[in-house]
């Protein structure tokens, strides 16, 4: 009756040009793009500092304490995936360290992103593999219950579709629906664009408040200077 | 691009017989008869203690801080659902108080759960409306952003399509998805059935040990007794 | 340098009347009617359910694990008053208990409001003495280092000064400074006046979408309904 | 190598005797009696309050998301003793519910207390079996891996052996070791007789400052009252 | 009633030369100098490592999830100036990324301290702009809500008067009121003087028990040395 | 009656070959070679990131916000010891510094285990002192009150004896009994011989479900590919 013991081989793939564009402009651009949604938790963070990373979600759902699957996933991973692991329930044992790595990089994996804990951070961070987890720990998991690859998965608070655009900073990760990728991107690269502009201005010491025109509607809300 | 800005008015409720009979059972035995997939996080908890509620899932998607939807929402209860409210991000404002409930139950509405916060915790108890929430806070929320109605909602970790059974307890609250609904409830039902049986022997002083029969795997996996 | 070591005798407390008023709206209605300042944080929770109280604080600075100051803080105390505790660094201790309730109540104290832990939960329960407080532990405190008495603290995240009227029940603990009280009081009165008809109306049926106005600036910002 | 996978089925209990007198005193004056060690930590609480229970341990090493050795342990409980059910590692899934509780009871079991999270709230509360946890799940558990059984075990932040005394109240949990029952008991009993009195003193209006003789070391300390 | 919706222009900041000298000495030595007071809470934390920082309160005071004050507190903002951002619920939504960043640059500001989130950790760790924050996150926030600049705000549990005097680096943050900035860095450099006498000390193997004569009172208070 | 107030000179130390051995290999792969017990929980982290440090433990009980036993311990360091720091009951303020830094380490000490804040990052990272800790604050300690040093203790959920193995990483800290030190050395040394050639196999694309075997165990289970 669940889904539980799938592995799904052929999934659709956010187009690929669409996936790098978006990695240019960080998660806080294209969260703001895409309308806000698609956030994950904030409590996901990376276990190294580094550039924004992008790609193609192949998921999997493990149960606390197993990593079985992980092992499965990997077969399904192809250049440019990111795997988006998610919990059956809260669990933050060490999933994932430096072999599992070494075979993901293999596969072409450009990254994980675990709601659960990984270990190994010293070599993880040796290899230039990046890890979006919810902690770090050193227990390790048995292999021992069959979860799913390739289904629908609610990882960190989000909905993830095999599939989707995921981007991946120091602020967050969020994630881009396939077949809103492209759009994303291009909302994404037209605020972009004249945030340069901005960004002089504000350096030359125009105020917010005067760039946005804000004094008018602030003082329309009541605002009162005093001295 | 997104979804916000969206009521839907027509959806298609799980059948209400079989979520009616998924009451019956309880979280613990819902959530097992599903395969043990569904379970919001834990931190979900009833503002009072009280009998398992089941009813059908309307959505809405919350903003930090603004509850303006709600009233958006009430007006698409129909007897028998369960307000399921989501937010966009992690915020515990006071989003539900007394009056709110007042509305929702000349509504029909059987419950709210929502990954937020509720207030007037001794005016909804007198009422007898339950709620699950996040926590508790008497911090209200203005009414300035579009959120949207009976979207699928990531709620405390758990997938939910307007329409799902929601089972909530003690324990904590469920999803079925309503395709499902039947289904499980039959499950449950036939995991109940056998409980009956096997309470009374334990309670008897059969141990369960030999009830189910776990001496000889036990054994094969190495357990030892000692003096 | 500090105001370390220091027991201010004389306080002016918020007018006893305007204090009762406030107790009969609770700290939802109440904190609305402020501007919605002064709330504490939601950790502070009630050890037992009950009705609102009301009260002026008196308040202490306590160091971690070490309640000196609640003996010193005990002869300042007049009836009517709440005693407020803040402490000069995170702690949860259990700073309170039966023995002290008893000697408050003899004072004339209506509640204690910590910002760290209490013990003897359930003699407490039984005297009837309420507590809002950060948590519950058993482990007890020294008497070895001096704090202040109705200095002005900030607890649990408020700003509270000795005098100031407080209001605390099962949706948490709200600040009001002594000049405010009756105004404040005054404020949640009218809220509270209007809130009768609007509870009626909404429990015939009424939707708050009509009753406040709501559906024209909703269409305005953008609101679609879809079937 | 490690301590798994071993039951120990010959344990030394507490005196009877001393552990029942340790209960008629509550965590509070027997953590006070025996110096202050053997709290465990305070986000251990009872899933319904009452009165404060005591027992001798049986203790089990569990694995995160695993409770066959809750059956294991079922076999070795006499009357009269409590189980302390240790997590390998950080876990809060639902180890426990009432056909579990069923049988313990039939053991003659008077509580269970466990670093992790139980279920069937309603049940155990009306079939009256109490229970201190670290949380609530609904979230079953698999019967895959060996833990042990009195072995000596870490319970939330205490080192419990098999056979040391236990009591449990509405405060938290206190372990007392089996050598020191006698005189912690005696010690919590001369601590509890003069309790009377001073409750009596300070309910007639006596100050702790006086009653204690604070004043001095106060002053000397460089206690200074201003007007 | 309420301070909401109030600019001050003109505030009285802290001595210059002292709130520099403050600045040599780092958080722990000056809140030390102090008195072990005005610390905030520990979860505020630098989003990079640094040297520490020194300067003087600009306050402001924000709505969960509503960032329009930060465009008003910049026009406020002097050289030399720290923004501390206090919040009236909690949030941890991203209230500051590059563009204020360099607004704020532009003015003078020498760092932010804000009790909420913030975002673009890697733009705003290669401009070398300090941040202390309760988090980060990708969400942003509206500008829909007036709070106020200026006046006093509680920011993670310390109350800080426009003007203070502000210390922050890898330990945390400190809030020096104005009027005592000079005696605490007097105190400070008292402080630091005799350091490096002890470090030097230390160093050469004499233990702090004879140096700081700590034999004696050990004794006298029980210490026992067993072989 | 209780062990406070106890310093104990002679301890026997693991094994110094077997301690430097440990730590040629990290937490992640002692703790399994070991069986999967002695993790502390994950919220132990080393104040910056580093090499594996081992060593042998003197333990040391200290109360909330009190470091006196801190100066106490230091005699008792001798070079190649790591010192382990458990606290009576929860607190985080900064028990440790630079000076009792310059002052271990010219005892011989390698690293420090708190359980508690430490504070002087920038100073103990700049010095190359590794300490493990629960959090960082500036909120420094009194000296009041008697712990004890040399006896078993509880650190981060672990109990430790005084001599035995402690080797910390990036990914936690495991306590290895002094008595194991030599087996689970060797056993950790096996782990790793085999992880090269395992590494080289995944490195050239090998999966791990045909490097373990784990292809017709999947399937019994029951998982299915499905296109």
């Amino acid at each position: 009756m669940t889904e539980l013991g799938i592995v799904k081989r052929n999934i659709t793939r956010a187009n690929q040009a669409a996936v790098e564009k978006l990695g240019r402009f960080g998660v806080a651009t294209v969260h703001e793009a895409m309308g806000r949604v698609g956030l994950m938790q904030k409590y996901m963070r990376p276990i190294y500092s580094g550039a924004p990373v992008s790609g193609t979600a192949v998921t999997v759902l493990l149960h606390p304490g197993d990593n079985w699957m992980m092992h499965v996933v990997a077969e399904q991973i192809q250049p440019g995936d990111i795997v988006i692991a998610a919990l059956s329930a809260d669990n933050c044992d060490g999933f994932f360290g430096d072999l599992l790595a070494t075979s993901f990089m293999a596969r072409g994996a450009k990254a994980l992103v675990i709601d659960a804990g990984v270990r190994d951070i010293r070599e993880l961070t040796a290899m230039g593999f990046p890890v979006w987890s919810k902690g770090i720990s050193a227990k390790g998991t048995i292999k021992s219950t069959l979860g799913s690859v390739n289904i629908p998965v609610v990882c960190a608070g989000v909905n993830v579709n095999p599939g989707d655009a995921i981007v991946a900073d120091d602020d967050g990760v969020v994630v881009v629906p396939a077949a809103w990728a492209q759009k994303v991107a291009d909302a994404a690269e037209a605020r972009e664009a004249n945030e340069g502009e901005k960004r002089a201005k504000l350096a030359a010491g125009v105020l917010g408040l005067d760039m946005y025109n804000m004094r008018e509607p602030l003082a329309k809300a009541g605002l009162k200077y005093i001295d």
